[in-house]
């Protein structure tokens, strides 16, 4: 261990809690990852980590043993010659995020994340979302991004951060894989159409049903927030849009359900 | 209005506001919808509602004229009879849930929901949802079998609260139909097995694609909870177990994203 921090006034802990808002995620340009799968994917991933931060309880032989996936962290860690700071257990409640404790939280760096740094075969799948609010709809479409075998994810800068920690949970560490980008949606759409990738919006007005579209195409699949769906900027002759057959009482789906089902109807066509 | 209340000491607000616990709902037989939306679905679905409260900062004619839905359920509340119950609102603010205060809450008693009780067409779809623990998992499960069309959910009765205010509400009140049952596992699986429904289950450790399932015939689609999956009652040579491909570093999808990859799996092919 290189420091030992038992006070909850410690300067460096303030500044740990501060970066529960997003204001400061994005003024200090740091936020924390809590977990111990989320932080190991955060390093396969190449996030820059500056320190880890340990519950002192879970700093004992026995503790250690119990969980593998924490061993293996620490060995990781000790190989990286990352910096390691304990903290008591009262000290490590301040930090850690809601009421899951897996002794364990890591200081980290947002890295680049533009649109020229995608790395895309030939022809992609990718998948665009627009002012999503709820975090936890933006991790669990990086998840299902993740598991349908999405190329690239696009998230629009407003109302959306990428390192909430909601997000990072919901998604399972899925949203610190290279392939995302933060883009504006005007930046996003010509960038598309340079690229003669098709767009396809998710519009619960549209007539067409998402099965008839030809996803095996270079296709990015486009869907907009919670309670207004997608801005007027993606109403336009060239870009085309889907619904997803609602055959009940309800409107619409939830938006990560929509996603879901849009990127395995895509991963479908292209398997099938 | 029928009577007034002013007082948060009031010993019918003391029993609304116990009615947020799952255990007294179960108890008292009783639970609250919050929500125009909601209240006013529940209502189409024959839920019995004992009485509507309002809050009074919402009985204006300006505040009435302002929300179309809010008068309409006033209209047929009076139609109906049913007793409306005005209270102050710093009293309904201790009735409503969380922090969406629509002006309504409807005290309500859960109907019957047994398998007897469900009406099935020839090749019925069906989802059986055993031991989900997350109210908002659960009515996001609701809103895509409401979409995608299924014909009757079934879910098991340990750890699931049908009325919990957060299934409710990502239900968008599609709990409320009557095509929803709580049943035991076992009663459910001999009543589908009785009926000649085939038994599909969703499983990370399968290793047949949903895809390659027959979703034509009649089909009950099975998933388990969040953490544990499905329990080891589901393990029978005449059940199938497919999973939903994951190509990327998950090893599963969030259940209620998985459920509805499933439920539009089996509607396009329906459909098809």
């Amino acid at each position: 261990m290189d420091t030992v921090i038992t006070s909850p006034h410690n300067p460096q802990i303030k500044r740990l809690m501060k970066l529960r808002t997003g204001k400061n995620r994005r003024k200090n340009e740091q936020f924390l990852i809590d977990g111990v799968r989320e932080i190991s994917r955060a390093m396969n991933f190449g996030i820059p980590i500056s320190t880890l931060f340990l519950d002192s309880a879970f700093v004992t032989p026995k503790k250690q043993q119990e969980n593998k996936e924490f061993q293996e962290l620490m060995k990781r860690t000790r190989e990286k010659h990352l910096p390691v700071c304990e903290v008591s257990t009262p000290v490590f409640l301040k930090i850690v995020f809601g009421n899951r404790n897996e002794g364990v939280v890591a200081l980290a760096e947002p890295p680049d994340r533009t649109l020229d740094s995608l790395e895309l075969p030939r022809i992609p799948m990718i998948a665009v979302i627009e002012n999503i609010e709820k975090p936890g709809n933006l991790g669990a479409i990086f998840r299902s991004a993740d598991g349908a075998g999405l190329n690239a994810v696009i998230v629009t800068p407003e109302k959306t951060d990428l390192f909430h920690p909601h997000t990072i949970r919901s998604s399972l560490g899925t949203v610190f894989r290279p392939n995302a980008a933060v883009a504006d949606a005007e930046e996003t759409i010509r960038w598309l159409i340079s690229r003669k990738i098709q767009i396809v919006t998710a519009k619960c007005d549209s007539t067409k049903p998402h099965t008839e579209t030809d996803f095996t195409l270079p296709t990015a699949i486009v869907l907009g927030s919670e309670a207004e769906g997608l801005t007027p900027r993606w109403n336009r002759t060239e870009i085309c849009a889907v619904k997803i057959p609602m055959l009940g009482i309800a409107d619409s789906l939830n938006v990560s359900t929509a996603a879901a089902v849009l990127f395995y109807e895509a991963r479908r066509q292209r398997t099938g």
